[in-house]
């Protein structure tokens, strides 16, 4: 019976590249699969894609409709999922996330770990399951961690994350410095793109205390030029928080080449309350001055949850 | 920093040789464990730790006053676990059973896989690492296997566990049959022990759509003996459910030879009637007919899942 295997909405490239991972790894193993995405890949993925040569997968809204069961990478909590979740049964699951709102009403096969990226965890599986890893494959899933860790420079990186870059860069035959740098590139360029795009590209939504949050991450190699658009993001994003119902609406602007972040922010006066709570700082004119934070997940993630639960 | 590694409440032999075995893998991987338990092993159990000559595990009932973080074994459901687990964070989960009511703040190590036995994940996990079984360690991990799955004959066992069976016994030194046998016919010595130490010794709860039904399940080689006991066993059942507030409170009698259960069940009017919704069949005097069930996780728990859930 056929699955279909994919990250998160909003994907990015752990999304992408892990599910088309993941899936080759269980149709080795006997397994009938089909990496899909619940969105389009940002620049940054599809520069990966066309690297190594591959198509973006099939982009799905819902699953029910095609399959009975699915496999998720690099995500379980039921929002960041496909919309008919509820309706199929999930037997596996892949991820480097806390774990939050996922239930099942059967045993299944769940791997997380606390590392960089989901790639990292698909790497260690292989070598488990001695399947061998084709060439332009481990390219890919040498450009999910580069993208999840920006080069293993991020707070998230771990040992295990920088020994699967070495060996998958060499199996993909690339330099991973040069080529890394090259695809975080191309995926910085903001200029062509709306302010309501770029707000939901990589944007993932939390449920803290009986609180929507967003958080948004935007990638840039120039803070200044992306700082000029402020008031446009902001319009854009109380646009959506209003649409969506969003309690509070958080965009990072990050500098991936010296690892820093500035927050814009809109969103309830409770809810900027806690905001500031989190970080220690008042909202100056909706901006946040977050020096050092280039991780959603570890350094944004983990004090939002703490101020929202006191 | 030290962990303490711990299954379920009323632990049986899973919960308590997998423990001691992956706190061993754990410490042989760099950290600093000890395994406990939650409970005093049963007479299965007792066999299976003399057998091989380890111990009975230290029984906590609280751990936050010793450790700052904790590894659960063969469970997650905060209401199977230690009684102060929100006081400690979640760093290892290995478990072969649905994800429930299960949330953590950080990414986490979690492995489950739907097979009939954490110590056969763990036996993968000592593979996966290149690490060495020692063979009384072995011998362990296969009784909590043996236990388990009725000696590989319960629905819930997988290809995997047969291998993981042979593998172990083999390293052990024991004809996994007659030593298997011989360890589940220690468990079933019921005539010393109390009707209210029997339905509380491998006992589970699981809270259903707000209601909280028990599910304890007891082994014996003598079926008609374990009926004549029938109504000393509702009158401990009715006193447990109403000092704990069960809705229902169903106990297995289970034939382990035959592979066939009874059925005995108190509890309130709606949920008498899930039950039977789940059975398709009436409660006759408190009793279910369940030929062919051996399994809570796999014949019993679904079904009232599915029942009470409508």
């Amino acid at each position: 019976m056929k699955e279909l295997v994919f990250g998160h909405r909003s994907p990015d490239t752990d999304a992408i590249d892990t599910a088309i991972a993941f899936s080759y790894l269980q149709n080795q193993l006997g397994y009938d699969t089909e990496a899909v995405a619940l969105g389009e890949p940002s620049d940054e993925t599809k520069y990966a894609l066309n690297k190594f040569g591959y198509q973006a997968p099939r982009v799905v809204k819902i699953v029910a409709n095609e399959v009975d069961a699915v496999m998720l990478i690099d995500h379980n909590e039921p929002q960041q999922s496909v919309a008919d979740r509820d309706k199929v049964t999930v037997t596996h699951v892949v991820d480097h996330h806390r774990i939050m709102n996922f239930e099942t009403k059967a045993p299944l096969f769940y791997r997380a770990e606390p590392v960089g990226c989901t790639s990292t965890i698909v790497w260690e599986m292989f070598n488990e399951k001695g399947v061998e890893i084709p060439s332009k494959l481990a390219g890919l899933m040498l450009s999910a961690i580069i993208s999840d860790t920006l080069l293993l420079k991020s707070p998230t990186t771990t040992e295990l994350d920088k020994k699967a870059v070495k060996a998958l860069a060499e199996i993909a035959g690339v330099d991973y410095e040069s080529y890394g740098l090259a695809m975080l590139k191309a995926g910085t360029n903001i200029a062509d793109k709306s302010e309501s795009d770029l707000i939901d590209q990589d944007a993932k939504s939390f449920e803290l205390n009986g609180s929507t949050i967003r958080v948004a991450q935007i990638n840039t190699v120039d803070l200044p030029e992306a700082m000029e658009r402020k008031d446009a993001f902001l319009k854009a994003m109380q646009t959506e928080a209003d649409a969506q119902g969003y309690d509070l609406f958080l965009v990072l602007l990050t500098d991936i080449l010296n690892s820093n972040s500035k927050g814009l922010a809109i969103g309830s006066t409770d809810a900027q309350a806690g905001l500031e709570a989190a970080f220690d700082q008042k909202l100056q004119a909706n901006e946040l001055d977050l020096p050092g934070v280039v991780s959603r997940k570890k350094q944004i993630v983990p004090p939002l949850t703490s101020a929202f639960e006191k």
